[in-house]
């Protein structure tokens, strides 16, 4: 258990509690307050009573406007003048060509050419200029360092950045300041941004809050690298959970290191079925990337397996649950 | 444009202002205060600023439980003790049987042999015993009397009952607490107790709001009625809007009457391409049957059309939206 990480400081990162209060007075007004959501079918099926942080109700879909906006907001009108670059799987490029029409200023998004066709359609509304790479970690910053130079924008990463993560630290936030005694958290993890975010956002209103990520076992680095305790990398996934195929850098390696209780992992069948569960009992659309967040707690007897320390109260645990995306293509559903 | 429906007095029905006060006070601690949400597309389409009050995210997946609750939870130890016994095409019927439960009495459903398998499945997980009849309103009205009688159980009318139209007054109620300044509000019609009890909500809190009625083209009994002022029927109907195929009982008819603007109907076609808008754009699951609130406003110039009283502050009007549930079967979508 870790008691305090209201401020992060390590050779790769320094990340303040008032970063995060800046970020969310910044973002605040631009962003949706999105719904903390309780089912008592879920709290039935789990043993736990479950608090569901709805970023699929975010807009642009997803939690990755808070980052967004939080670093294209902060940047200086020099900095911004050139336009933004990033590399995404989609939803982070969606919120960067969201925030970057906000600021008046164009978006070069590099995706790799599997991403769903839902999330290039969305970063096309917003106005957002693609380029496709293959969908491997090694190309997409080639290609993503080329657009750079050739355009002079200014590279905001989807996770390896300090302001981003501030950002994302703002829905974790959102949910404790609703449910201040909650006891555990769990968010889906990629490259770490938003569960290094979560760490930083949850322990800062509540130190002895256990956070755990919740990955893919077909993308499994993040496990692979607290397991080992060194970093680990994964060049390409399938992974049906399409916004988890990227994996940690230095920096949310360095704050889930110190900050992560576990990470959990799930199958693509548990994924998909969690899924399902989730549009069926509680009405709303959520990713596989968001189920991937919920699955691990499905299975029989996980949150026993978790060994919380029982509640002063002696009633189930309340466990916060973030679903991060809900941008899912209707016309494919894997169900 | 009417100015208070504070009580509603009438041959039919006896509604006051603390009746619905009474009603939320007995059903808040049961049920969800669901959220209202907004979306920037759906402004940016209709060119209004409209508030979308979420009951699919309600317990049982629709406003049904507030009026089932409210009526269920109002009867004497003696009324309650031989059962529940009511006539629902599954929504009504889901939230009886689960009111049933929390009461710890037997519910009975009389449901037609169309219903969806999912609204089906709901009242069984409830515990609920179903009796299937006819998709017609007579062979509804027959298999009830007959349950009735063999059971001795209480009769809670879907619509046509005051304590019904009181708990369904709570939503509209919600959405004014929350959106004080309202223009208007639109719900789906069937029977009228979602109707009539969102212009009592809705006009006990700011008296000069306006209400609209939504109504699928295929079963637009409310719309004839209230066009030519005498009460008209329905005998069967095959929308895909599945929760409106009732019709209008004297006592909602009167209501309406004096309270609703006007009705707005929607095709087969516009109701589902509406549904499949909302699921895209706010990432909620609605059925239907609240996919018909929002189908005429999503029609070029519908906003316009309606020629709402210009706002003091000259900004464009707020809309609020009740959508009514979300119980779909996920196997079958019409998209």
């Amino acid at each position: 258990m870790h008691l305090s990480a209201i401020t992060h400081t390590s050779a790769y990162t320094h990340l303040t509690w008032q970063a995060i209060l800046d970020a969310h007075a910044r973002i605040a007004p631009r962003i949706h307050r999105t719904p903390v959501l309780t089912s008592a079918s879920l709290d039935a099926i789990t043993g736990a009573r479950l608090f569901f942080k709805c970023e699929n109700l975010q807009k642009t879909g997803s939690f990755k406007i808070r980052g967004a906006s939080n670093a294209i907001l902060s940047l200086t009108e020099e900095e911004a003048a050139r336009g933004i670059v990033t590399q995404s799987s989609g939803n982070h490029g969606a919120a960067v060509a969201c925030a970057a029409a906000w600021r008046g200023v164009p978006a070069f998004i590099v995706m790799p050419k599997n991403a769903p066709r839902v999330k290039v359609r969305a970063i096309e509304a917003y106005g957002g200029k693609i380029t496709f790479c293959e969908p491997k970690v090694s190309s997409r910053n080639e290609i993503c360092s080329r657009v750079q130079s050739e355009t002079g924008a200014a590279l905001i990463h989807p996770f390896d950045n300090d302001q981003i993560i501030a950002g994302q630290a703002t829905a974790a936030k959102e949910l404790l300041e609703e449910i201040p005694d909650v006891d555990a958290v769990f968010t889906p993890v990629s490259g770490g941004g938003l569960l290094s975010g979560t760490c930083l956002g949850a322990k800062g209103l509540r130190p002895g809050v256990l956070v755990f990520g919740c990955e893919p076992e077909r993308a499994d680095d993040a496990y692979r690298s607290l397991s080992s305790g060194a970093l680990q990398s994964l060049d390409s996934s399938d992974t049906i959970a399409d916004g988890l195929r990227a994996s940690l850098a230095p920096r949310t390696f360095a704050i889930l290191r110190d900050n992560v209780e576990r990470i959990l992992l799930a199958s693509e069948e548990e994924i998909i079925s969690a899924m399902r569960t989730i549009w069926e009992r509680m009405k709303i659309i959520i990713e596989p990337s968001s189920a991937v967040a919920i699955a691990p707690l499905l299975k029989p007897g996980a949150v026993a397996s978790l060994a919380l320390p029982a509640r002063a109260d002696g009633a189930p645990p309340k466990l916060g649950v973030i679903f991060s995306g809900g941008n899912v293509d209707l016309s494919s559903l894997p169900f």
